[in-house]
């Protein structure tokens, strides 16, 4: 079994792994607001890349976490933040999306008013799922530290904050500056905050935290050009949603302000650089070193 | 001084106090993201009753609560809950307000895009907000589970819940049954919640919640049901905001099935019932006795 093989087939695992996660913390299905139960699965259940949830727990366990009762609901959690963005980014009043990972969009299926409660209701239950964490813990100093960076990264300084920058400055000329702003922002803070996350509930320090955030910036940047470059040369199959939408809505990227040559190049630089503040961390986990140069390399 | 008079004022100096809770913890108004940190302000500061954030605080007190560093994250993360539920009730796939509390609602002023992430940042920064009482705590036990039951409360199987069906049921028929489940779970569970968080932050036992959550879902039936006759009876400049709404979009409300007669027996039974669960139990906090008598006579 080829390397590329056996990383395939670890990922998959832990996907699904994700989704076993996922479906155990979903509401049941009943009720007079039954409605909205369903459109969170819908969302929730609709195969992301689960990327987020499977960094947490292999930072977790790169420090040595060993307690599912804690690391699941938060990876859960972690899991219905990103889609609750997803799903109001969505709205016709944002990006206005009609498709998203090869599906109807939530408020296309269940009418815009429930596209937003569906978003309200996913962000406050990741917060009512991650407070399992919080009580089941036996270190509550290390999840309440895990509990503030996981509501810090997802809100105004962090993704919320990104959102708000992408919106307003759509349709304008952007800085260098403010691109790097937004995608550090709007990607990177839920991918620092994985990292983190996972390194401060299984009770590392301060300064792991802050390589933990460092690595998770530049997979953000990284990733979000890569996301850049597969709009502009990728296909609505391939990528399961609509491709040149960023030219449609007039969007500054990293593509159209440094075209594809350099942009390959950055998302090379920024991964070697994560990769290198890696090592910096004593344990070692091989799994998740791989798992950043795919993020990288990715076809969609 | 009348017993009235000392009432009106303890009630305005706890809103003052509660106004000074909330400017400590909101953003500082710079960066690049500035703009939603003014429609945060914006939206929070409109000058509401801040029951929510009271009721609490004199929770807390009663059972002997007594770290401001604890108590006051989560009034202001309740009264930001509070505010965001509005904020997207208002929006045009909502609501569709344009006025709220005298001014113009948040997204009229921000745009519709900056209403939706305004609510998000405010939902979000509630649950930031609050965790800085999870970091500060001495009782994390008690914190955990103080929180567990503010996340709850606040999302499907509380407000949100309610919100769906509210939204979803507008202008059919609606049972005593459903009826009353909107009203539990709309506009009670954060009541609830205000209730069950004070008192569980400062250690109250399984049985004490259970009671607070009961005069709270009392409180909020009556409070509901005041809400509808005042809809009815009352004017816009007196109310601060459009009278005869529920009529405009087809709301069957406490009113409308029962009349106006049969509401105010019904404000005054809820009320008197929530009294009598206060009786069980054992401190004593007359402001508290005042303060639910004052919300269901209240004219606005």
């Amino acid at each position: 079994m080829t390397d590329k093989k056996q990383f395939e087939e670890g990922l998959q695992e832990r996907q699904k792994d994700v989704e076993r996660v996922l479906r155990s913390y979903l509401p049941e299905k009943k009720g007079w607001q039954k409605t909205i139960f369903e459109a969170m699965e819908y969302s929730l259940m609709a195969g992301g890349k689960r990327i987020r949830p499977i960094l947490m727990k292999e930072a977790y366990i790169l420090f040595g976490g060993e307690n599912e009762k804690v690391i699941e609901p938060f990876m859960a959690a972690m899991e219905m933040v990103h889609t609750y963005s997803l799903v109001h980014d969505d709205l016709p009043a944002m990006d206005n999306d009609d498709y998203r990972r090869g599906r109807k969009t939530t408020h296309v299926v269940y009418g815009e008013d429930m596209g937003i409660l569906a978003g309200d209701a996913l962000l406050n239950y990741a917060f009512e799922t991650a407070s399992h964490g919080l009580v089941e813990t036996n270190a509550p100093e290390a999840a309440a530290r895990a509990f503030q960076i996981f509501s810090r990264k997802a809100g105004v300084y962090g993704m919320v904050g990104g959102q708000v920058v992408d919106v307003e400055r759509t349709g304008q000329p952007l800085t260098k500056e403010i691109l790097e702003f937004i995608y550090t922002l709007k990607t990177g803070a839920l991918l620092e905050s994985s990292l983190m996350v996972g390194a401060a509930l299984a009770g590392a320090g301060e300064s792991d935290l802050e390589t933990m955030e460092q690595i998770g910036r530049c997979v953000g940047m990284a990733f979000q050009i890569q996301d850049d470059i597969l709009d502009r040369t990728s296909t609505t199959q391939e990528l399961g949603k609509p491709v040149h939408s960023d030219e449609k809505n007039e969007k500054t990227t990293y593509v159209s302000l440094y075209g594809i040559e350099k942009a390959h190049k950055a998302v090379e630089e920024y991964s070697d650089r994560a990769l290198e503040l890696l090592d910096h961390i004593q344990g070692e986990n091989p799994f998740m070193r791989e798992l950043i140069g795919y993020l990288v390399n990715r076809k969609k």
